[in-house]
């Protein structure tokens, strides 16, 4: 444990040291350092695939599920895949430097607002190896020194990833200690690291809900917590019933086990008759499991409903999985998803501008769309090029976490022996 | 305690339901409601005067220093004074629905990124009642629900100040519930406000460390913490040192209690021997105790200098004292800057384009001014109106906390049938 302990202070003065410098770099050396860390993983494939193949072996004996181990599996594509995402953070514009606001004072003081690094971000996430690459590309274009801790169960593919992107990134011209993984995977060096005041300007957790409440309890440093999201559509009494149905089932269907994906069908009730049957029946064939109040239940007969009850409303299945209710006005709609939802994605489908406007300026999310499926909530989509994970936090960043979310401001102000009278 | 911890709930209920109505009010709504208050003030200034009189005298029997009894002291001028700064708010740009970002996609999607305001914010403040309207016209136009808690101390003020407000905000047509005082000033309400998830959005303490360590170690909604400033004035080897003494000096002594005053002074070796006698009989004139290292105290041995200790780099005096060193360079003065400053304001005086460079590049601060005192580090300075506080944190705000701070952001996106494929 000692050593533990003091590696990861050492880990993080370190990047403390190197963020100094990095914030200062022009995009020309960060680009040409993600390009290298892109060439370094093609050329050293072999190497990686050799260490994710000993955390798979110990794996299996493990137990893992198929799914786990299919999250954990790195194989020439995946490692091409993570190569391409590094020289696509690499092509996007620098969030630093840019300015964001300016003005001169009456008094003749120029002021300007700019786009600088955080400093030093932490990254803590599970058994997905490639997250080691896009967090450090994030986080090294946005000038931020990074510490990743991953999980134990994937730390031969961390450990090699982690050094074969630092020394590529140090020989294209980044500080030493830009890029560092903390060793250990336990709850003790994520503690460690939560509490460094002074160091460590942001943590994002990227995982399950265990990681995020062994976080929340310890942290004294800024958290910003990816999302969890329970999304809805509703479906207004003006739709159109065709494209209501292809939204319906996109959101819940096209792939159910993201935060962006559908929870709650809300339906007006003057188009309810027409419009569940034909839906509940086109999710049903997609086998996805209903559950429904009992106005949606009369109206179904034929189908397996489940009876809904208060805690569907909150469940994130995160499955194919639905829950279906009847309101009787936009307001009702608006009602149960400022209630239920998490203030991730919320979509209305109508035909009426009235209503379009009234569900936009009441539903309080993060991201809320009109006569569009909820799946376009990802950073790739915004054509911010990658994120870090969706916050649906209120302050600093609301919405998918992309380069210019890891960035803070600071204002220069420019004068001629100004002082204050 | 069992009724006001009843209480505290219910204004928090109360005040998450105006919110969602404040938040879709239009400017015209919220401006008459801040100038009904400014009317209503003046109208009920007699009232208000009688009950400050209570508290006044409740200090004195309590034996509150004289600045104390200051702070507290409302009399006409600080009345009309209020009115006039709940007038000025009025007047300022609405920053609820600014766009502040906003593209087509290519799958022709339109997407804004709108401000929108927190939802409900509470602001805990000490002895100084006219916070109480300050705080209260900031949250107003920006859309928020307010819950202030003010001190004991000022009971009695701020009770009438708040009903005042609160009823000519109705009168004027913001809803029920929109501004609303906690009557205890203990901790345990302080506790209870500071860990309502998911009912207040932010809490923002405007009050001495004493405050802001209670909050820290309780609070589980986020916290903005008003600033200390330990800010630097750095005289640079080619500076106007005529503009860089009155730099010095206004920044030091043209208001010392606040946090943008200056602490310490940095003077480059070169012109060490010619501006510190000059610029240290000049504070010494002034009142100003002088803490200097050795270099320093061999220049000015006229002069009663005390020796400068690790603990002075750390001080933020707030008061007629100054720390003073001497520096090898820019970046030596930068690397004491970002070792001992609290990232508020830091300033250089110099006629060099490259040391003005380097050090608004490499200074970790809030603000970083060239050629200008520190002391413009201000919401109403920056023609921000107002402003509730200075943030020194990097994550949301930094720097003044005017209206645009008080807000977070929404993506509005529109289709047409878009799914995703």
């Amino acid at each position: 444990m000692a050593v533990a302990t003091a590696s990861v202070t050492d880990i993080c003065a370190g990047a403390k040291r190197a963020s100094r410098e990095l914030g200062m770099l022009g995009s020309g050396v960060k680009d040409a350092a993600l390009r290298g860390i892109a060439d370094a993983l093609v050329t050293r494939a072999p190497e990686i695939i050799e260490a994710n193949q000993l955390d798979r072996e110990a794996a299996r004996e493990a137990g893992l599920s198929a799914a786990l181990l299919d999250r954990l599996t790195l194989d020439e594509t995946r490692v091409h895949a993570m190569a391409q995402g590094a020289r696509k953070v690499a092509s996007l514009p620098d969030p630093v430097g840019e300015v964001i606001d300016g003005f001169r004072l009456p008094n003749g003081l120029d002021v300007r607002k700019l786009r600088v690094p955080l400093g030093v971000i932490a990254v803590v996430y599970e058994a997905r190896p490639n997250v080691t690459i896009d967090a450090a590309a994030l986080c090294l274009k946005s000038g931020n020194a990074v510490i990743l801790r991953g999980s134990s169960s994937a730390s031969h593919s961390n450990a090699v990833l982690a050094a074969v992107a630092s020394q590529a990134a140090v020989e294209a011209g980044l500080p030493q200690g830009s890029l560092s993984l903390v060793a250990g995977g336990g709850r003790e060096e994520l503690a460690e690291l939560a509490t460094q005041n002074g160091v460590i300007d942001l943590i994002i957790p990227r995982g399950g809900e265990g990681l995020k409440a062994a976080l929340k309890g310890v942290a004294t440093v800024p958290v910003i917590f990816a999302a969890s999201g329970n999304c809805h559509v509703y479906v207004d009494a003006s739709a159109d019933l065709a494209a209501a149905q292809e939204i319906v089932v996109n959101a819940k269907v096209q792939r159910p086990g993201v935060c962006n994906a559908a929870e709650t069908l809300l339906v007006h009730e003057r188009v309810a008759a027409v419009f569940l049957p034909r839906v509940l029946h086109a999710l049903n064939d997609a086998g996805v499991v209903i559950h429904a109040d009992q106005r949606t239940r009369d109206l179904v007969a034929d189908l397996q409903v489940r009876h809904a009850t208060e805690e569907d409303w909150d469940t994130e299945y995160l499955a194919l999985e639905i829950a279906v209710r009847v309101v009787d006005s936009v307001d009702e709609a608006v009602a149960h998803i400022n209630r239920h939802g998490s203030g991730h994605s919320e979509a209305i489908v109508t035909a009426d501008t009235g209503a379009a406007h009234q569900f936009q300026l009441a539903v309080d999310a993060a991201c809320v769309y009109v006569n569009a499926s909820t799946r376009f909530t990802d950073g790739g989509e915004f054509g911010m090029g990658a994120e870090i994970g969706i916050s649906t936090q209120k302050l600093h960043a609301r919405g998918p976490i992309g380069l210019r979310e890891l960035c803070t401001t600071k204002y220069l102000v420019e004068g001629t022996g100004h002082i204050r009278p």
